[in-house]
């Protein structure tokens, strides 16, 4: 089948035609600066970039006709008519307590999706935009609703409820969500593969390290714990957001700082994590060239990163009670092998022994721990929107 | 040498005097709501109540006084004179960071110890003023300061500084303290005794649950890491404290529910943890009985009570690398075998295997794993009187 995949944000769309057959990534592009004066399209064909321009993008709309374009062209598509493209699976990232799974998407969807945006007020009303638009473009193609939080919907209560007055659960639905979902689930099928474990007897700890961080405890291939929770910027320490702090410190802010509502929110998740640690940057490949230059900020940013996730693989590992694995993804946890290298110190006391030579690889699947390790180490380029094509496909079939 | 301990509150002074040489407690008592119209005394000599009487307390110095009249009593006294007692030990609950150790109480140390009641308005003030009445009365008599934040200054930045913007950190002070302190340092002393361990040799996660919860990891007798942070809500859950929430929660009890600092606080202090998740009490005897009963709501407070406090052992095990003993203290740590098997549950996967039945005790000392079991588990009363003595006689003794 080939499904086409579309991760729509606010002001960019990116999209990938995947021919789930054989995993094969057909076409993919991005289109950025939508509904700026001047957007960015780039795409590519085979994994070679065959196009890009900068033209105006007035809407969702325009772009995804401006994709459909590219998919049919002469020299730069890979289709040759739309009827081709057997569904759409798009990422939403918040699912709330309704999407437990992947859902085919009608009018009834539609409405239950708009209903729970003020959970993700930032995304959902942009996964929207796509999905409308794809509605309108390409009517007699099915379209698939993938849930970053679907996936932790098998949490159980004991990790979900918050210990505040219970009604802030029941009535107001405030609770650990968690996010990520599509990642962790997509590292923890292929770590199943690659450990020649059944899917639903492997127990992981998957982290998934890139801008944003999460990490999750996967018990006979269900999600029952993750870091993420009611928001998007607790747990561990990210580029920018500050992850697990004391919320007493929240309160003073408002009582002794006097700061409002939305310069809490843009210290904690703008001005915090590794940039706030560091005042250097945000992005680790900078953080380690100052640690070289002996930055002591550079130093302890990267410790207090490291230190965190230790921390959680440490409490997932009592949680699960067995591991089997232990394994890194996104952007710093697949390409990082120097940060793997620190957080895995000190593993040795559940049973996780890396292999410090086989570690020292980036962007690629590995098992990277020693042979005698009895909790393996595994290093795990994501795809979420293979996952994504996958969950499309699994829908459709059990219709 | 005969110590007497004083911890003050806002309207309550506790005292004992302590024998150190045979840790042997003379007398003790609690003077109950100071400055109210009609206060409470009761008096102990040697573990029986001697004397018990309803009458005004003007204010911490006529208490002070009340209980000096009861040591020197013909009938439920213990000393004939002042003169017997050699020092006072005072309980101070935040030391910030510039009591990183007891410290010998002169003009100086009054001065630092008024300058930082900021970080704990609600306690150092009553400290302040039980030290004050104590001076008053008691001149020649040389008063020491035990601090609950010291034994965790050993802490390293990696522990102690929140991923926020620096200066945060750096000019603001906010940053993680800690607190049980003492009790802490007291169980670990305990557990390398009764372990045969030298003391900067142990390595234990030590975990008070009490009315309030907090847990450390102790490396080579010091403190490394802490659940209580920058205030005394965070952590673990505990009687009526939320403990860890998604800290993106309080802003949006800013934001969206409008609630004022003092609603926050009176919610996250006053009407969570095991009262808010429970709904039927904030003592975890009465919240057992209802789950025999089955209460939904009373299973799930246990549940996530015993979850977080196994979560942050399995964080400090391999935040230590290595662990001797995982001791259990306080009310509920000492008394609650029941919730202590909960806890448990889990844990052999860092090599900590409960044995059931020698378990069954309640408010004693007892390794209570099994023989096997590489790390040792132990149920241990804490005395932080004592501790504050034994802290009072060191300091005495290095001038």
């Amino acid at each position: 089948m080939k499904v086409l995949v579309i991760n729509s944000g606010s002001s960019s769309i990116k999209y990938q035609l995947i021919e789930t057959e054989d995993e094969n990534c057909l076409a993919s592009g991005l289109i950025e600066r939508v509904s700026l004066p001047v957007g960015i399209i780039s795409h590519k064909k085979h994994g070679e970039l065959s196009h890009k321009e900068e033209a105006p993008v007035k809407d969702h709309q325009a772009g995804l006709d401006m994709m459909l374009k590219l998919l049919l062209h002469e020299k730069h598509g890979v289709i040759r008519s739309y009827r081709e493209i057997d569904a759409i699976g798009h990422r939403v990232v918040h699912g709330g307590e309704k999407f437990t799974h992947s859902v085919k998407i009608d009018d009834k969807v539609m409405e239950a999706l708009e209903s729970s945006t003020y959970l993700a007020p930032l995304h959902n009303p942009a996964n929207i935009l796509g999905i409308k638009a794809a509605r309108h473009l390409l009517p007699d193609i099915p379209n698939i609703a993938v849930f970053d939080t679907a996936f932790h919907q098998t949490m159980p209560k004991v990790a979900y409820v918050y210990a505040l007055p219970y009604e802030f659960y029941e009535k107001r639905g405030i609770r650990k969500y968690g996010f990520h979902g599509t990642s962790h689930q997509y590292v923890s099928l292929k770590a199943a593969e690659t450990l020649d474990i059944p899917y639903d007897k492997i127990c992981a700890i998957t982290c998934h390290l890139g801008n944003g961080c999460s990490i999750a405890a996967v018990k006979d291939g269900k999600s029952v714990d993750t870091s993420l929770g009611y928001g998007t910027m607790c747990g561990l320490v990210m580029g920018t957001r500050a992850g697990d702090i004391d919320p007493a410190i929240i309160v003073s802010m408002v009582e002794e700082l006097k700061l409002t509502p939305s310069e809490i929110k843009n210290i904690l998740y703008k001005q915090s994590g590794l940039l706030g640690l560091s005042g250097v940057s945000s992005d680790m490949r900078d953080i380690e060239k100052e640690e070289e230059k002996n930055n002591e900020r550079a130093k302890i940013a990267l410790d207090i990163f490291a230190d965190r996730v230790r921390k959680y693989i440490g409490a997932y590992a009592v949680t699960l009670g067995k591991v089997d694995a232990i394994v890194f993804t996104a952007g710093i946890g697949e390409n990082g092998w120097e940060i793997r290298e620190r957080i895995c110190r000190g593993l040795e006391a559940i049973g996780a022994h890396l292999d410090i030579e086989k570690n020292k690889i980036r962007g690629k699947l590995a098992v990277v721990s020693k042979d005698e390790s009895p909790v393996k180490i595994l290093s795990i380029p994501t795809n979420e929107e293979m996952m994504i094509a996958k969950e499309t496909v699994k829908i459709l079939s059990e219709e």
